[in-house]
């Protein structure tokens, strides 16, 4: 893609209500633009972003044997008012046509539980787990933070469905297991710790995947030996490392993103979800789910991959593997050579995004090139060529080094 | 993917409320279910058509020059009342916290236009084009015909933004192409004709692209020497042929499913878009809008491709290529050699179901192949082995053939 022609251009200036750093660096990058109050519009940038995202989430899940469904944003009230839910505060409620009570959903027990119902009837049938990546709504009453706190989000919903609750069990930590491959995936294995949360009436815990960042609004309690922490909510009644006994936990900030949970029969008792078992006896469905938000965790990302130029992607997520700065293309002799380095990215189908732009000062170039944040910086310019080469950069490191013109890509390509 | 162990099972009956084609075999099949009027569960052979559509379609949208955005649904309605529209009747209204007024967007020209406004200054920044494809929502007073008239739907829309009228004009032609060229894709395009309506205040006429079929909703007038159309809306003003004069036009039923639109100044007027020019000028933005519903697409499909047995989807968008049929599999040999295949056509990443049930009759599983319409059909049986290999058929032919083990993939390779 040539930045000359990219729609959603940086921004020198901070937008004056960020009161985050993801929210500052991506609408200053040129990846959201807000719409309004925890709402936001991806640009291309950012929906390169989160797409990428979204199919990691989506490889590991496949991988599991979830079955990837689309179910509405909107419905009847009617699921909500079965569970006694119709009452939470951040479900937006809206009137179709004849006066109907309609809700957008932020979150899909109430429509997944009757329609998984239609077509489980036997222990045959079962386990089985369905998800989709879609967009949820919550009536937020301070949306905040960016990416992290929406009203309107993108999130990852995996709901299985099982005959007892040791198959529940089973099935919850092959799920831990594809979480924390996302996590590895999406470059922030090393940050992202197993955190045990609350697990309400049916359960002794739930579990949150919390991200370590200064700037989390979380405050979790770690060990520092397991790499398994607590959440605050139940620290004082879980004072220790369920792991190894370890009562030296250190209070860290964090970001949650992602949360699995153990549902057991709460819903499908709701809706009188039954199966048929082995002997003809109606038994209880036992239901797990899965959350992760891809938005919330590209917000994630940049608080803890960044530094004060702009955001370090990491690999698996840029928006392009390559950043071409092309410099002195008034040229003609550069400006060929340019256009033939961006022709081979290309050509080997490297993600480049080519800072073609003659309107604009190498200093201008250099800092979007460190603001968007892509993995490799390449400079071609009259030194560079002067010097033998192209000038290849990581983002995450200082030195640079000149490239030969006729192997630069196999050096990018083993990157 | 196992039948066996597919979400989503076909139904030998029809849902009692079906009014049209398209809802009674895509509920039937296993593709959709119904959550409320007008609003859609996507099952997952559902979910992967409604994909391949969106596929096409963006890969259709990125060779014009579109750029992928994703724009919220939920959005203030401020931008509503700028125009004046935030009367129309399909538009969701709701609250959110401290009482502000949102509404769920039915189109996006409201928040496009200032959103593309905060990057377009110069000459220099024109012409570009975004789009998207995401739901929408119309508060519809009788939402009915399955995905033809929904609710919540699925759209795609590309906005593009002009320096002058004979820009927009050159763009509109190429996005015109582009349709054809989907239509074609997704294997409507001897059926899909260009038909003239109504241009509004600004330009003489916007087009619509109409699929004709006997169950359409609409009623076009076809001059079949141009294969272009006029709507029943300006039949009165407009009664020949606009490209060659033909007063003989034939009254035909049709569903709409692509609407392109030259929306000139109404919106950059509302919004004081303008743009400086070379002389430093500031002009006003020339747009254009150029929608096409993969989910309402997805329900023509079904109306134009069908037979009594059940859908006969295009190769292009079908949810598998092949849906292999396993018979007699209680037999080692037979089950041996019907999971040597479905391995074999998975190695080659052939898109396969496989009817692999042991609890099901031949009458039962050939009935549901031809209900689901993917298009090839593979019978591996006692018969078929005894006849020499396995049994192919095309969905919209009649006739089989029997296939060699050892030759059967070329065969399908080739098709």
């Amino acid at each position: 893609m040539r930045y000359s022609q990219l729609f959603g251009k940086t921004s020198k200036t901070a937008p004056t209500d960020a009161d985050s750093v993801n929210a500052k660096l991506l609408t200053q990058g040129g990846f959201i633009q807000k719409e309004i109050s925890g709402v936001y519009n991806y640009l291309p940038l950012g929906l390169r972003v989160l797409n990428k995202i979204q199919n990691i989430v989506r490889e590991e899940m496949n991988k599991i044997e979830g079955q990837e469904i689309l179910m509405p944003a909107m419905t009847s009230e009617e699921g909500w008012v079965t569970t006694g839910r119709n009452a939470m505060d951040v479900l937006f409620h809206l009137k179709g046509q004849g006066d109907t009570n309609l809700v957008l959903n932020p979150t899909h027990e109430e429509v997944v539980t009757p329609l998984v119902q239609k077509y489980v009837f036997s222990y045959r049938d079962l386990p089985m787990a369905v998800y989709q990546i879609q967009n949820k709504f919550r009536n937020e009453a301070r949306a905040k933070s960016g990416l992290l706190r929406g009203r309107e989000f993108n999130m990852k919903d995996l709901y299985s469905f099982h005959t007892d609750e040791a198959d529940l069990d089973r099935y919850y930590e092959i799920v831990k297991k594809a979480y924390f491959e996302i996590y590895k995936r999406i470059g922030l294995g090393d940050i992202t710790v197993l955190t045990f949360a609350s697990g309400g009436a049916f359960s002794p815990f739930s579990h949150e995947f919390q991200t370590l960042n200064e700037n989390g609004e979380d405050t979790i309690h770690l060990c520092k030996k397991c790499k398994v922490a607590i959440n605050k909510e139940i620290i004082d009644t879980q004072k220790t490392c369920p792991e190894c006994g370890n009562d030296k936990l250190e209070a860290v900030k964090a970001t949650e993103v992602g949360n699995i949970f153990k549902l057991r029969t709460k819903f499908s008792e709701a809706f009188k979800f039954y199966y048929s078992d082995q002997n003809g006896q109606d038994k209880i469905v036992e239901m797990g789910c899965f959350g992760f938000g891809p938005s919330r965790t590209m917000g994630t990302i940049v608080e803890a991959c960044h530094d004060d130029k702009g955001i370090i992607w990491p690999k698996s997520v840029a928006p392009y593997q390559v950043h071409l700065v092309g410099l002195d293309l008034f040229e003609e002799n550069i400006k060929t050579q340019a256009e033939k380095i961006y022709q081979d990215l290309l050509d080997k189908n490297i993600e480049v995004l080519f800072d073609d732009r003659s309107d604009v000062t190498a200093g201008a170039k250099f800092a979007d090139a460190d603001l968007i944040g892509n993995p490799i910086r390449l400079v071609i310019s009259k030194r560079s060529l002067e010097n033998g080469g192209v000038e290849f950069k990581n983002r995450n490191k200082e030195k640079s080094e000149i490239l030969p013109l006729d192997s630069f890509l196999n050096k990018i390509i083993a990157k």
